[in-house]
C-alpha cells in the first residue's frame, strides 16, 4: 500500500501554564513523533500552538484551519480531552485524527505512547478501523436571539448554581413538552459523551453507531426521570423556568448567570469527527479495559 | 376524507379461563365496539379467538393471518400485552393496530375505553399519527442447531435459574466479545420494552424511532456492567457459561433448563408494527403520565 | 387526660418578601389556628418573626430562644423547610413541634392545614406518637480553625463549583482513610435527609430510628463509589483536595469558595428534635404517599 | 503477651465433589496452617469435615458443636463463603474466627494464605481488632405455622419462579404496612451481605456497626421503590401475595414452591458472629481494595 496520508500534522496538548519539566518532556514526546512521520514519508508540520508550547522549530506550524485545508492527517498526542479539543474544530474539514494518549488510556487516545511506532506505519498505509463521531451544535437563546453558540463531541449541560438548591428546566423535543425537571441539572450526551459525566450521573452507555443522544437528569427530586435516548436528528430545547446562577456547558465551554426564560437549543451538527484506530480495534475491548470488566466483580 | 380502513377486524384480550362475569363484561365491549365500526361504515370481522371467548356469533370470525391478508386494520381492546400479542402476529402482514385499553392507561393502549366513539371515527379517515415499532428475532442455538425462535417486541430475557446464585453469560456482538456478565441475568430490550422490564431493572428510556436495542444487566456483579444502547443493525449474541438451569424469553415465551455452550442470537426482524394513534398524540405525554412525572418530586 | 402542653407557641412559615395576599392567607391561617389553640386551653404566644410577618398583636410574641425556654409545645405552620428550621433552633430545648402542612403533605408536616382541628385536641392532651430525630453539628476547618459552624437536620453537602468540573474529595471516618472521591460532590444524610436531596442523588431511605448517616456521592467518577451507611457516633471529615470554587451547606445554609485543604468535620449533635405526630402515625405511610408507592407500577 | 487462645480448630473450605489436584493442594495448606499453629503452642483440631475432605489423621478431628464448646478460636480457610457457613454455625457459642483467604481477597477473609505466619503470632497473643456481625433468624410460615427456619449472615432473599414474570410481596415491618412490592424480589441483607447481593441490586454499603438491615428490592415495578435501611430489632414480615414459583432464601438455603399466603419473617438473632482481623484492620481498606476505588475513574 501508498502512503495514504502525505500531509500530517501533529498536535500537542494544549496546557495553560505547564512546568519546565512537563514542556521538557512534551517537546520530546512531539518531536521524537514528528521525526517518526517524517521518516514514514510524510510531510510533517506543527500545530502553532503545540509549537508554541514546546519550542519546536524544526518543523512547520500551522493554524488549526491550516491544518484542515492543507492536511490529510492530525496524529494528536495527549488525552482524550485534546482529542475532543482539536476533534471540535477539525470536524468542517473533515480530517481524520489519530490519538496517541501520554498519560493512561483514553476512550478515544487508544494508541499507548510506547506503541506507536509499532502501529502508526500501517496506519499511515491505509490499514485502520475509521470510527465517526457525531457531534452537536448548541445555541444559547435570550429573547429569542443567539447569544451563545458552540460545538460539543461530549456534552451539554446545564446546571444549577453553586449554592442553588436546584434549577427547574422545561424540556422539549421537536416542540413537544417533554417534562419540567427540577434537578441539579440536565446533560445531553453524545455516544463519545456518554463514558464522560452522563456515565457518572447514571446515563447509558451509548455505541458510537446509535444515531442518538442521551438526556440524563443529574440528582432529579422526581425519581421516575430516567435517562432517555432520542433519535439524533431532534431538536432539543431547554429552558431555565427557575433556579438562581444557571449555567449551560458545552464541552466544558460555559455560559453562566442564565436567566429564566433563556433557552438552550441543541441539534446535530452536518459535521462529523472521523477517528482512525488500529486495524483491529474494537470499541468493546476499550470499555472493558477502562470500565474494568475483566477484573472480578464484588 | 373517505373511509381509509374498509376491512377492520376486533381483537379482544385473550384470556385463558375467564369467570363469567368478566366474560359478560368483555362480550358487552367487543360487541359495542363492533357495532360502532359497522355503523362507521366498516366491514368488520372478529378475530377467531375473541368471538370464542366472548361467544359472539353476529360477525364473521376470522384467525390471525386472515386479519393480516384480509383486514386493513385491527382495533385490539385490552391492555399492552394484548397489543404485543397481536402486534407480534400481523407485523409481516404490515396490518396497522389501534389500541383501547380496558384497564387503565397503557405505553401503547391509549385511547381510553370511554372514549373510543371520540377518536375512532376521525381515524378511520385517515387522521391519525403512525408509530413503527422494531421487533426483534431471536433464536436459541444448542450445538450450533436452532433449538427454538420467537419474535420479540419487547425483549429478550436470559435469566439464572430460579435457586441458582447467578448465571454467567458472555455477551458478543457482531462477533467481538463485549464482556462475560456474572448476573441475575440480561436484558435485550426494544425500544417498546424500553418502558417494561428493563426499565425496572435500570435500563433507559429509547424513543421508539431510535434504531437501537438496550442491553441491561440484571443485577451484575460487576458493578460498572451499566446499560449499554447499540444500533440496530447488529447481531447479539449471549452465551450460557456457566449457572443451573437457565432460561430465555421471548415477551416471556420461555425456554428454560438451557444448557452451558446454548447460544441466544437476537436479530432486527425486517418486519415492523404499525401502532396508529389519535392526531396529536406524543410519545412523550404518554411518558409523562405512566411515569408520574407531573406529580412533584420528594 | 388532663392539658399535657399548657404553653404553646405558634410559628409561621418565614417568608422573605411575602406578597399582600401571602401574608393576609397566612395572617388568618396563624391568628385560626392561635385561637382555637386558646379556646383548647392553652397559653398562647406567637413567634416573633411570625407576629411580624403578618402583623398579628393579639398574642404575646416570644424569639425563639424565649419559647424553647417558656412553652411547652411548638406548633409549625408551612413546610418541611418550616419544620426543619425551627426545629434545629429548638433542638437545644428539648420542645417538641406537631407540623401542620399549608401546602401539600410533608414528609415531616404531617397534618393537613383542613384537619388540624380534628387531630390537635386529642395530642394536646398527651395522645400522639413521638418521633425523635438525629441533628449533625458541621465545622469547617482552615489550616486547622474553624471558620463556620452549623446544624444541619436533613444534610452537609460539599459541592463542586458551578463551572468546575469535578471536585477531588477526601473522606475518612474517625481518622481512617475512606477514600479519595472525584465527583460533583457528596452529601452527609440523616435519616431525615435521607428522603430530600439524598434521595435524589441515589442515596437509600433511613428510617429515623437508624442511628446513621448516609454518605452519597454525586455523580461519581468511579461508578463503584456506592452509597454508604455510617453509624452516627463517629466522624466525618471531608477534605477538599482538588476542584476550584467548592463549597459546603449545612441545610441550605453555603460556605462557598472554600480552599484546597479546607475541612468539612461532621459529628453528631448531643440535641436531638422531637416531632410529635397524631396517634396510629406510620412513617411508612408517609413514604408510601409522598413516594407514590400505591399508584401502581410502569 | 501470653497465648490467648490455647485451644484452636482449623477449618477449610467444604467441596462437594473436588477433584484430586484440589484436595492435594488443601491437604497440604491445611497441614501446614496446622503446624505452624502448632509450633506457636497451640493445641490444633480439624473440623470433622475438613479432615474427611483431605484425608489429614494426624490431629484429632471436631464437630461443629465441639468446636464451639472446646475450642477458643476457629481459623478458617477458604473463601467468604467458608467463612459465612462456618460462622452462622459458631455464633452461638461465641467462638471468634479468623479467616485466611486460599484465592482472592474477600470481604472477610482478609488474610492472605501466603501471609498467615506474619500476621497470626501476634493475633494469637491478643494483638487484633475485633469485628462483630449481626445474624438473621428467618421463618417460612405456612398458615402461622412455622415450616422452614434458618440463620443468614448475608441475606435473606424471597424471589419470583424461573419464568414467572415477577412476584407481589407485601412488606410488613413491626406490623405495620410497608408496601406492596411487584418486582423480581426483596433482599433483606446484614452490614455483611451489603457487599454481595444487594449491593448488585443497588442497595447501599452499611458498615458492620450500623446496627440495621437494608431492604432492597430487585428490579421493582415502581421506580420510586429504593432501597430502605430499618433499625435492626424490627421484625420484617414478606408475604407472598401473587406469582408463581417463589422462594426464600437464607445465605442460599432455599424453600421453592411458596403458596400464596405464606410469610417469611426476619428477626435479629441474639448471636452474633465474632471475627478477628490483624492490628490495624479497617474495614474501609478491604472496600477501597475491593471495589477498585483505587484505580481512577471514568
Amino acid at each position: 500500500m501508498s502512503l495514504q496520508f502525505p500531509r500530517v500534522a501533529v498536535v500537542g496538548k494544549y496546557q495553560d501554564s505547564p512546568s519546565g519539566a512537563a514542556v521538557e518532556s512534551t517537546r520530546e514526546v512531539i518531536a521524537d513523533i514528528a521525526d517518526f512521520l517524517r521518516v514514514q514519508g510524510c510531510d510533517v508540520a506543527l500545530a502553532e500552538r503545540t509549537a508554541q508550547t514546546t519550542g519546536l522549530d524544526t518543523y512547520p506550524t500551522l493554524a488549526v484551519p491550516a491544518i484542515g485545508n492543507e492536511c490529510d492527517l492530525a496524529v494528536v498526542v495527549g488525552g482524550d480531552g485534546t482529542m475532543l479539543g482539536i476533534g471540535r474544530q477539525l470536524a468542517r474539514y473533515g480530517t481524520p485524527l489519530i490519538g496517541i494518549n501520554q498519560g493512561r488510556l483514553g476512550f478515544i487516545t487508544d494508541i499507548p505512547l510506547g506503541e506507536y511506532q509499532e502501529f502508526l506505519p500501517a496506519m499511515l498505509h491505509g490499514a485502520y478501523e475509521e470510527d465517526h463521531r457525531s457531534l452537536m451544535h448548541g445555541t444559547v437563546l435570550r429573547d429569542g436571539q443567539p447569544v451563545f453558540e458552540a460545538f460539543a463531541m461530549n456534552d451539554v449541560v446545564v446546571n444549577r448554581g453553586a449554592v442553588a438548591s436546584m434549577v427547574e428546566l422545561r424540556v422539549e423535543v421537536d416542540g413537544r413538552f417533554v417534562a419540567n425537571h427540577r434537578a441539579d441539572g440536565i446533560i445531553i450526551a453524545t455516544p463519545t459523551g456518554s463514558t464522560a459525566y452522563a456515565l457518572s450521573a447514571g446515563g447509558p452507555l451509548l455505541h458510537p453507531l446509535v444515531p442518538a443522544w442521551a438526556l440524563v437528569p443529574i440528582a432529579p427530586h422526581t425519581l421516575s426521570n430516567r435517562p432517555i435516548v432520542l433519535a439524533d436528528p431532534v431538536e432539543i430545547a431547554i429552558e431555565i423556568v427557575a433556579g438562581k446562577d444557571a449555567s449551560a456547558s458545552f464541552d466544558m465551554q460555559s455560559v453562566t448567570s442564565l436567566h429564566h426564560g433563556d433557552r438552550i437549543v441543541v441539534r446535530r451538527s452536518d459535521f462529523r469527527v472521523r477517528f482512525l484506530h488500529p486495524k483491529g480495534w474494537s470499541y468493546f475491548d476499550t470499555l472493558r479495559e477502562k470500565l474494568h470488566w475483566n477484573e472480578g466483580g464484588v
